[in-house]
């Protein structure tokens, strides 16, 4: 608990780390609103479950970089994810 | 090479399981056309980058199932990226 609330102090994109234990969401909060683009090396995305009731968005960026919680109803999201998805 | 060969025959959608060794793809075809929704617990996009110009879309599957690349251009993924995005 202490260090996932010191990681909370660091990044405005909560990320519990635990990989959806039973009953918690991996994103503490609903993440940030936009990630600039040349540092995404992928996207996660997690449906609804019993374990969480939200779409999770979980972007892991480049180099080594760390991962981070993105809000799927951004702006930001929606439009990467048109782009991914018609590959341009 | 032996591995990825022989998980090639036993599985429709290849999956290399290097995790984007440079200058390679993840799924060594496309990718199958659907899943059943029920069996999807993670959805990773990877864009296009210097180790692999296409857009990989890697499904991993409930109670340790293994993963499975999907066609992003397929029906089925572009209706499910609609569906996770809009949270229905």
């Amino acid at each position: 608990i202490l260090h996932s609330f010191f990681s909370c102090l660091c990044s405005s994109a909560c990320f519990t780390g635990q990989h959806g234990v039973k009953g918690r969401c991996l994103c503490l909060d609903t993440g940030v609103k936009i990630i600039h683009r040349g540092q995404i090396e992928k996207v996660e995305l997690t449906p609804a479950s019993p374990s969480c009731a939200n779409v999770e968005m979980i972007v892991t960026l480049k180099d080594g970089a760390g991962r981070k919680c993105v809000n799927p109803e951004s702006k930001f999201a929606q439009n990467m994810m048109k782009r991914l998805m018609m590959k341009r």
